[in-house]
């Protein structure tokens, strides 16, 4: 089994180093090429183009930055969908909107290969600690057959959410809402605490010591407190997205969310003020 | 040494009777007398008046519905400030305004005996279980003081979080504002899933098994997936309360809490649709 | 001078039948033919396809329900850019995202044809009266041109916005916006009012006959007052949607939008609940 | 009949001297005397303490900052209740809050003298050139009596509300709202506008000569077109008093008011960055 990987960022640079580890060989692509050189140093082929590394591979690992990007790699005639093996698998590992994952679905559908939603829950760090957690969804042969791919990609979980093609891009939209949400109530507790006068950090030990004793809030309310917006683990800017892509599944369902909205501002206003390339928690600026 | 104890509901009953189970004596009020019944079958001492309370006892502990209700209790001329014992001590646990517990602080100081802070967190069944959360703040001495008090009240923890005397009161504040965050937050995700036709229960496992592996997110999430919303542990129009005093405390801080307003207006709603006697969970039923 | 008109709804039949009524002479299109009835029972001719339409006009106005339906009925490839004469010109009345009117401008180019922008403000009773507004920009010549055509069609006003294609449609998603914005905080001032126990309308006719003596705010502050929802002359349903378009716009241009997110949620609220059909006015529905 | 006058700011200034113009003969009180001394100059008779005022007139105007001013003057042993002649008059121009109005005629008709709620509508120009409007309610013969010494104020209308005592207070605090919430929309639009790359000023021009052809729209849309927001008319933190007792007075009746939250959010942020003092039309300034 010959296994591609497409998208070598922050996130994806180590979960590719975890699948070439396991299988010794990796065929990967980039579109900034040089991006790739640490992993064809440790022994990955690199491809010219999408269309070259579809050609090769039985399963192909993506994790591209947005909609738009994954719909270009797959759609597009040198694409995948157009270009892989009957019968290849593309797991898509990107946060995306649902619906996009239902149109790829059918398009891979239609040039008989099989498309799996399998988008991961983590830090870097996590991927490096083979810490990850993978939503999937979809036909329950397919999710079995990645699962163990899954496994060398770094999981520490695998959770899956239905049968439904778009099922666990819904998850993953909404665990990144719940975050964020975290974050943003942490942030205006905390402003509250030392706006009077208090010791934010005695009273977010307590909390996070009992009812919220959980590695969101340990670890977000530390950034916090000592204010560490920077590097980020994963950009301000990037949870704009997320948050504009949960908006727009709201809408599309026809869904109250008033969380929603005001998440939405706060970031904005934090990339209006030049802090979309910091840490999202950096979300608390807004109210400075 | 004499302890007294007033305010005898859903969470002030259980913790009562923990102490007299520790301490054998307590006197008690309560100005609905039949509510003191229980604990007087156990052999608590009822008391007619706050002052005939007042009077005998060296520990005033006092667990009453809001600002008005301990104003009206402490500072009356028939109240615990003007007829404690000079250099006794009244244990508030009620949640109130950080201005509230500053004026009865400088109050009790005037009569020579001790104001002190001293908010719980924790539903009646954590009572019962000895299982509850104290937060404390003010003079040393005071905190040192009354530190065994609370443990015989109930008390796993006791969180010293400052000696400003209201420090304990802004940490309560800033808690129960963390949690109704996160219950609205689970409220809209769990909302969204289901309108996006996936499996919520299977999306709140993951999380709560994860990243989100904390007392809140697991209770609270079960409570919105089995939309079990009565018998009410803690009461939306309570938590409206406090959101009210979140609000107020931001806006005498000169704060900006913008989660404050849309949690404000959803709990509102819901206190309009007549779910105000519902647990404060019920929050989700402003999304349907 | 050959003219067409596609789109006959609530407010593009008072329109047409104003243009039918300059010149005699009139080709018309709906999705639902029977809607042209009254139309072609005035004179009008009735064509069988947007194509056959096309063909023949050397001016084409198009008053269609959103985005997705412009789009359908402009570059399909039998659709009006690819088949209208070269130098025909496409008058675009809907409320519409700016980025649609900048793709279809550059697609009528492509074709040697025209597109410019004038969506309209009034509602089917001001269309009658011939008190419309119209919002136009786009090439001086071009904007010249239909200025005739606009006072034909119903216009009071015709004003410029500009040289950019989608100038107008940004002025007519912000104009929208007021509106609404408007209905809202009356929708809330009302409410305030009558919950303290004062009389609204007393209040109301102070307000409208000082500092807000308009016409949004006597006409709408009356079917508040009134309650009077129903018939729609703009229907909420289609009030959420420009808000959405506005919010979008907003996320697009990295733009803050408070009050765009609360429009949003109280309209999806309202469309919740059943009143989608109602007039745009029952936003103040959210509030009961 | 004898007129005291208690309160000389910006907009108290003229109002008295309307009155002194109309009479002949006015006794002033103000907090910091110094700012007396142009009525003083004109011929009114400056007035040591409140008391000493109360005591020699028939009908007294305040002009207070906030509802703890007016409590002040109006409660203590030395304030106006206490001291006026029985059968007095005490007209409040303040922005309370309903409850208080309530209170404070309650306190009056102890000591038998009359307490009228007559908040005002207009800036210091708006003053001089005597077109300002008043809110009154109360008893009719009391607001029968004190029309005319409105006129002599500067009133261009006097507008009854109805014979609750608090009446005039609720609408003032309703307008105020509709105002300032009018002014966030037209600041949201304004940006979206000039985000997108178009001439704002086209599009205010069209929206305030049509739809919203009034004062408020047309003076403050200028104003934030050429964000003039110094000096200030009525300054920011006074806007953000405001918004805060409407605030108050929603969360009393058990109200919703979602626009409520949001604008008390954005004053508090541009107070929060130093523009208190701005007018309140700096309200734009959250949105940079």
């Amino acid at each position: 089994m010959q296994i591609g990987f497409i998208g070598l960022g922050n996130l994806g640079t180590p979960i590719a180093e975890n699948i070439l580890e396991q299988h010794n060989q990796l065929f990967v692509f980039n579109r900034t090429a040089a991006k790739a050189q640490p992993l064809v140093n440790k022994g990955a082929v690199l491809c010219a183009t999408v269309k070259e590394l579809a050609q090769q591979c039985d399963v192909i690992f993506t994790m591209v930055s947005d909609d738009a990007a994954l719909n270009h790699i797959t759609k597009s005639e040198d694409g995948l969908a157009a270009n892989m093996k009957e019968g290849a698998i593309h797991i898509s590992m990107s946060t995306i909107l649902p619906a996009t994952a239902i149109y790829l679905d059918s398009l891979h559908h239609v040039h008989r290969n099989i498309y799996v939603a399998a988008p991961v829950m983590g830090r870097p760090e996590a991927a490096r600690a083979k810490k990850l957690n993978f939503l999937v969804s979809g036909k329950p042969v397919t999710v079995e057959t990645i699962t163990p791919l899954l496994t060398a990609a770094g999981a520490a979980g695998v959770w899956n959410i239905g049968t439904a093609t778009e099922a666990a891009n819904v998850a993953k939209l909404c665990s990144n809402f719940l975050i964020i949400a975290a974050i943003e109530a942490m942030a205006e507790g905390i402003n509250l605490a030392q706006k009077s006068g208090i010791d934010a950090t005695a009273w977010m030990n307590m909390i996070t010591s009992t009812l919220f004793a959980s590695p969101i809030y340990k670890n977000y309310g530390n950034i916090l407190l000592q204010q560490a917006y920077e590097p980020a683990a994963f950009s301000l800017k990037l949870g704009l997205k997320d948050v504009n892509l949960i908006n727009e599944q709201a809408a599309e369902k026809n869904t109250e969310m008033p969380l929603g909205g005001v998440l939405q501002q706060q970031l904005q206003e934090c990339v209006n003020k030049g802090f979309g390339e910091h840490d999202w928690t950096a979300i608390a600026l807004a109210l400075k």
